[in-house]
């Protein structure tokens, strides 16, 4: 048995049996050729069939739509256009098979984009076949989430955002991986869910024999066991208590609201009580698409998102791609560093009609909806930038203008910003990130972006000063807000509203009520005197408990 | 003629004719195959042949080791074994010919590397043949840096640090680069050389019959002319008078010394009256090497960078290495953000042998030299790494330890990083880069990157009140010191030494003794309160003025 230690991000307690996220396979080589190429095109249609009844089997066990989608993919796999290529590939240019397969598969893929819509969208089908029948030819596992069929603990190197869609999160009793950092899609799901998780454990996939996994998702703890151990799920923190109103104990405002990034994701948070939305991720809508969306297409589908919401207030979020978010249509090309490249509010620059057609869409979704619509531009740097924004927002006719507050010269300029728009959000996971130069994503360096870290406290502190002296809103929408414990201490350091995941809204509503904005106060001071997170956090705690 | 407007970084104005860097070729694709593979493999034998024979001719023209360099890769491109391997690698794989010099030069390549030593080195040269190779076969020029025949305003895309080598210094009259920003190694290299240099030049490579140029590297405006333009060079700055003493014009000392990375470069230095070094950047002793290099070995190397500075201050930092500068034998895997990765300091946190045997070499050339040595490291982010750091350089008996404030978090966590060691230096490069979000080689953020931006002067404010509080040395080592209007704003802010390439030191000394301390202080205050840089230029020129 391992005993390991990561970085706790989603707290609670499981266990249970451990299911494998493989790794994505590499792009298969070109060299050496095979000895014999005849051989070695006779392997690819036994892998493919092998494939194939593979999902048909899982097609066997399911119903409705996902039914459909498996037998598709299925049948792609046993396509005998797709299989004759690729051993002609093996036979005419002495590739070995798994290369073969590999550029067999992206010739249909590019020449199903280039049909676009429909076709387009199965592009994405095919590459997915080819790894897996890649894996089969290999002899391992097809890369990304496997299948559960019981409750389980997935372990894996990190997760994508496309690894999401094929989880059942009923399944999964706890994630743990072996980068990723507290701000990492991993962190991010994981309180989504509500279940527990530890990212950045090192060494967790060298682990011999994985077989099943204690999982610590407050103090980073996982041990990882030989032998089965007992399915136990985290016991959901008891229904907490909260009346639905975000303030303090004595009342003070601090507005309780949700990030979302889809329809069924803002009905999932009125339900959960969230008081409005402060960051509406629109990029949803562009993400499937070869070209630009149409101002009408976007209007129904922020529509949907703003329904939920009538009458209540909706942060929505501008257009935020670049090279490490890219969008087909946008052609963004290769940065050696995409997250200080062009993306954002950047890309508007030189498209400034991408923006409009977004805001006229955004504008057209508020009369709709009845919800009360602000706009914000995501990676702003200067007051000019801003200023430059808002100007655009209230051209369209929308009311209320802002920006995130994510790159750090955002925040040394946060008086003059607020002086050229109406509110300001913090988005704590970027901001971090650059003010400790530390990727976000980078597990070596979870350490840097833990959001109790003083220096990030700091800088927090001053654009909450500005805040207060202007008199205008300062929000907190990055995952920091989705911890109870800090969410007091973002109040005390003048967050005027605090925005998460859907799921974590009533526990820090409950929070938020334990204490007098006074006593938060306190607490921010003293985490903001120390200079590690650990002290930060145990300072914070003893100004509360006194 | 074209009137271009990029961001002026080397000051000067020069004219003559142009001659273009040609972009690196992109790696030749292995498709589509060649309908004919013999008459493609027989194009392979003739672009060698006539790669060699400029190269030969080339060689007719010097004298010495640049003779011999120039022979030994002629016969390289002639080599028999590379020729039939290539043609092979047509006839029996269908390749293309470009893509099958590329193959086969690459296994030649890595045989070399394999074979370490003298061997290894000469991997860089076959690269090269390659190139050559294949841009004849393409019929285009070769990437890199053209020979030049007559003095010539260089027009290229951006320029790598391994351009410079192939750079004749006399013959360049001024650098436009359609990329790069004000920290880009284009600026650094122009300020270096003395001449005028503007980058971020959008659309200067289209500009059709680009033969002559004008450039006004204080406005930053490019001509570009279809006709000849006669030879101008700029005037170099009239000498100034400087007394070699660093101090403002009331004698408050500020001191003015040097960046360096190589013996000559300190040489240099010490003849431009630089009263010490400020940043001596100890990479060069590890870039050409397979193994680490001996602890004897940078030993030697360092003394010889140290000894024209006997009984001077010299600053020494520790290797500042990651994915974005790899080293063969540190094996740091790719990242998808290097800037954000482990470098620098963090990669010493997995190894602290290897920082251990370099500061034993530091101390050792200390001894050797007489010099007064102070040690710093690159990428500090918290006072915990701070501390962590000193401890070391205490242990190998080394007097006194810095660290470099580069990460926006180390300028905010000041006070309590001076609390753990004897000095800090602001690397204004990466700090702008950082603080923008915005990567200092991408042309289109180089507004972003300009040193004079205002959020960027009041994070250096925060260091420099620490500094004047604690009352320990804060230094500048970022380009941002070698602009002579500058280094007075920054001696204002706090700092106590200005740190630059040799050539900049004479104007930058003389600057200094302009004003007293107190009216930089008020240009300091001026600029501070500005929310563009345009505005802080002004302001701190006019507080100057009055």
């Amino acid at each position: 048995m391992s005993r390991l230690t990561g970085v706790g991000v989603s707290s609670g307690r499981a266990s249970g049996p451990v299911a494998r996220v493989a790794d994505p396979l590499p792009e298969p080589p070109a060299t050496p050729a095979p000895t014999d190429p005849t051989a070695e095109a006779e392997r690819i249609r036994p892998a493919a069939d092998a494939v194939a009844e593979r999902l048909f089997q899982r097609a066997a066990r399911v119903e409705g739509d996902a039914k459909a989608v498996l037998e598709t993919t299925a049948a792609m796999a046993m396509d005998p256009a797709l299989i004759s290529q690729a051993e002609q590939q093996v036979t005419a240019r002495s590739l070995p098979a798994p290369r073969a397969i590999f550029e067999a598969a992206n010739g249909f893929a590019d020449a199903l984009r280039a049909a676009g819509g429909y076709m387009a969208e199965r592009a994405r089908d095919v590459q997915d076949v080819r790894d897996r029948i890649i894996a089969e030819l290999h002899g391992v596992t097809p890369p990304g989430v496997p299948e559960l069929e019981r409750p389980s603990v997935l372990l894996a190197r990190d997760l994508a955002p496309a690894d999401t869609a094929d989880l059942d999160p009923g399944l999964v009793l706890a994630l743990v991986t072996e980068e990723g950092g507290p701000t990492s899609h991993t962190a991010i799901l994981a309180r989504a869910l509500g279940i527990p998780a530890v990212v950045a454990v090192r060494g967790v996939l060298e682990a011999p024999d994985a077989v099943g996994a204690v999982v610590d998702g407050d103090s980073g703890e996982v041990e990882i066991s030989g032998e089965e151990v007992a399915v136990q799920a985290a016991e959901r923190a008891a229904a907490v208590e909260w009346n639905g109103i975000g303030a303090t104990a004595d009342g003070e405002p601090v507005k309780v609201i949700a990030n979302v990034g889809s329809a069924a994701d803002a009905r999932a948070a009125a339900d959960a009580g969230a008081q409005g939305i402060g960051l509406f991720r629109t990029e949803f809508c562009y993400l499937a698409a070869d070209d630009e969306p149409s101002v009408e297409t976007q209007r129904a589908a922020y529509r949907e998102v703003l329904e939920p919401f009538a009458g209540k207030p909706v942060v929505v979020r501008t257009l935020d791609a670049g090279a490490d978010k890219p969008l087909a249509f946008l052609d963004m090309g290769v940065e050696p560093n995409p997250a200080l490249g062009v993306r954002g509010l950047r890309v508007a620059f030189d498209r400034p009609d991408l923006l409009d057609r977004q805001l006229a869409a955004i504008a057209g979704a508020a009369a709709d909806s009845g919800a009360e619509v602000s706009v914000m531009a995501p990676m702003v740097a200067t007051a000019a930038e801003a200023a430059w924004f808002a100007e655009r927002v209230r051209a369209a006719g929308l009311p209320r203008a802002g920006v995130m507050i994510e790159i750090p010269a955002a925040a040394l300029s946060a008086p003059e910003i607020l002086a050229a728009v109406d509110f300001v959000s913090i988005g704590t996971n970027d901001l971090a990130q650059y003010v400790f130069a530390a990727d976000r994503m980078a597990g070596a360096l979870a350490e840097l972006n833990d959001p109790w870290q003083p220096a990030l406290l700091r800088l927090i502190a001053q654009v909450g000063e500005a805040g207060r002296e202007l008199g205008k809103p300062v929000g907190v929408c990055g995952e920091a807000a989705s911890d109870p414990q800090l969410a007091g201490v973002l109040a005390g350091l003048g967050a005027t509203s605090l925005s998460m995941a859907g799921a974590a809204v009533p526990a820090v509503g409950a929070a938020l009520a334990e204490h007098p904005m006074a006593a938060f106060r306190q607490a921010a001071e003293a985490a903001l005197a120390t200079s590690t997170p650990a002290e930060a956090r145990k300072a914070a705690k003893s100004a509360l408990a006194s």
